[in-house]
């Protein structure tokens, strides 16, 4: 076997793991299930076929546009939204390929004309992604492409998709809570029926059964996700004369606003209250005072699962599984978390 | 004359005026200085020859790849790019156009490639964007296309570009507090050479001098441009005996910071302190407690006027003028300004 005919697949079969694997395993990409004995394996098969990832890009993808959509609901018009866009041209150039970015406006028709626009231009392929996680049905227009979801769950999983790991990602921050001694922690959560809201609820209460504490409704708010709303939540749970003497908040912004509230009732932070954040917008998280310890979504690396994978698709010859991967949210420490005050 | 046959050129040359003038008066491009009697000269004349915008973009452009390049030193990363990027994809929609999305990362060398491969998928034109004002030199690859500097100012006018105008935004947020009635107001700038900060304090004089009042050196503090250095120096500002009724802080998160310090030595916003921002982060300026009264960055109509001027330069035959356009940062009122206390 020459050097210059070794591919992908050829270190797939010797390697007996799938073309998907070697991929995820050459491009270390992040968030996968994968035996560190495979890793070995695939790389040092890798090694001994003389076969890199830099090849893969080279030699598959000639026939390519080398172009990949990127078509998403409302894009960069948040801070939430830019890292994922970053993940995605930063792997997208690892791969000597381009984004061609587009928004719908969340536009049903708009979108359907843009998927056309951009298989028109012999895009290799789509991601789809969308600001916030959802869960929704994938327009019908995506299966003329090889496509990935990003920040988005399908209702029918015949896609691949990444999103962050709410449940996870709650339990990390309230765990953070207990392990100082917390019993009393209320939770200000948001009232909108999407998946961060009753992953983070449903973390808020793992973590607490896991400790065999007892979920206290009157602990628990359901609010908007602005920092009037965590104000106005805040002092509520904080009137109580059982009050929580710490408080993990749906977001930095609700947790903004739970800084405002401790401050009208001169409670200093993290003295008498403790908060924990989710979101990790260093805007607010950097900015408040004391800063805010958060939980961080992985939108960055979700960019870059999203290309990763995208491009396993299209290397694949035969049919890839439609993973379905949720990825960590690493806390971020400040200082706005110390032991309960003595009552 | 058919009715097929009418350019834009026929409007331009029967109106007695550019082909840009044209697009800019029938595309209601924001930013112009263009007597109306001008604009209801073209418009009539369009009227009479049958012409259409919209005929321009499909006439015109018929040979064209419909795609243009949008090239941005970090793009999408920060909360304040968003609005570009839409106004951008807003206004190239208008012209069935994509926009193709690439960062630089500020690496000359990677600036290059990209733009040679945006030149090899044959875009229209190539705006060059940066996530903040600058003044700096385009890369000479730039001149083998079409190109708009958007967000970026030339140290050699040879494109057309605009940017906010920063001294007229720093003029509107200072008259709004003279208006009041405050006569010591102070100023914390940010210390790094670009043009936001001379810009800004350059229309903070002007607002005073306006009023007959003079500058008073220790009321300006230079400090950095986020919350905790906000912070420091609003805490330096308001320990003086003589202090400020009133502070115009850089930009949004140097007024949280403000904000800090003001509610560390128990002082009312607005009642014993008005706070005037810069930016208009919604994230920070609604989410302060009172709301922030501050200046917003026309990003949206920035971006929408770098493809008008872009569409212009690609339908003109002759050369076009490198105008450099500054678009004004409008008032957004909110709760953190009255009357200053009496004394």
């Amino acid at each position: 076997m020459t050097q210059s005919k070794v591919t992908i697949r050829d270190v797939a079969a010797r390697a007996g793991v799938s073309t998907t694997t070697v991929s995820h395993v050459l491009n270390d990409v992040p968030g996968k299930r994968i035996l560190d004995s495979t890793r070995v394996r695939v790389r040092q098969v890798a090694t001994e076929l003389r076969y890199t990832p830099n090849r893969l890009a080279q030699g598959l993808r000639l026939q390519r546009s080398h172009t990949i959509g990127f078509l998403s609901d409302e894009i960069a018009t948040t801070p939430f939204a830019g890292n994922m866009v970053r993940g995605a041209q930063d792997a997208a150039g690892e791969f000597d390929s381009l984004l061609l970015l587009l928004n719908s406006g969340r536009d049903e028709g708009l979108e359907s004309k843009e998927i056309g626009a951009l298989l028109d231009r012999q895009v290799d392929g789509i991601v789809y992604a969308s600001m916030y996680h959802r869960v929704l049905t994938p327009p019908a227009a995506l299966e003329a492409s090889r496509s990935v979801l990003l920040d988005v769950r399908s209702h029918v999983p015949l896609l691949p998709s990444v999103v962050p790991d709410e449940v996870g990602g709650a339990v990390t921050a309230v765990t953070e809570l207990l392990s100082v001694g917390h019993r009393r922690i209320g939770f200000i959560n948001n009232v909108d029926d999407i998946p961060a809201t009753h992953g983070r609820l449903a973390g808020y209460r793992q973590a607490l059964t896991a400790q065999q504490l007892p979920l206290e409704p009157q602990l628990v708010i359901a609010a908007g996700h602005d920092a009037p709303s965590g104000y106005r939540a805040a002092t509520a749970l904080l009137a109580r004369s059982d009050r929580p003497t710490a408080i993990f908040c749906f977001n930095d912004q609700v947790a903004m606003g739970a800084y405002q509230a401790a401050q009208q009732l001169e409670l200093d932070i993290p003295k008498d209250l403790s908060i924990v954040g989710f979101d990790d917008l260093t805007l607010i998280s950097e900015g408040l005072r004391p800063g805010l310890t958060t939980v961080a979504l992985p939108h960055y690396e979700m960019g870059r699962w999203a290309i990763h994978t995208l491009m396993a698709l299209i290397d694949a010859i035969g049919s890839v599984p439609a993973e379905q991967v949720a990825l960590p949210c690493p806390l971020v420490r400040r200082a706005s978390v110390s032991s309960p005050p003595r009552l």
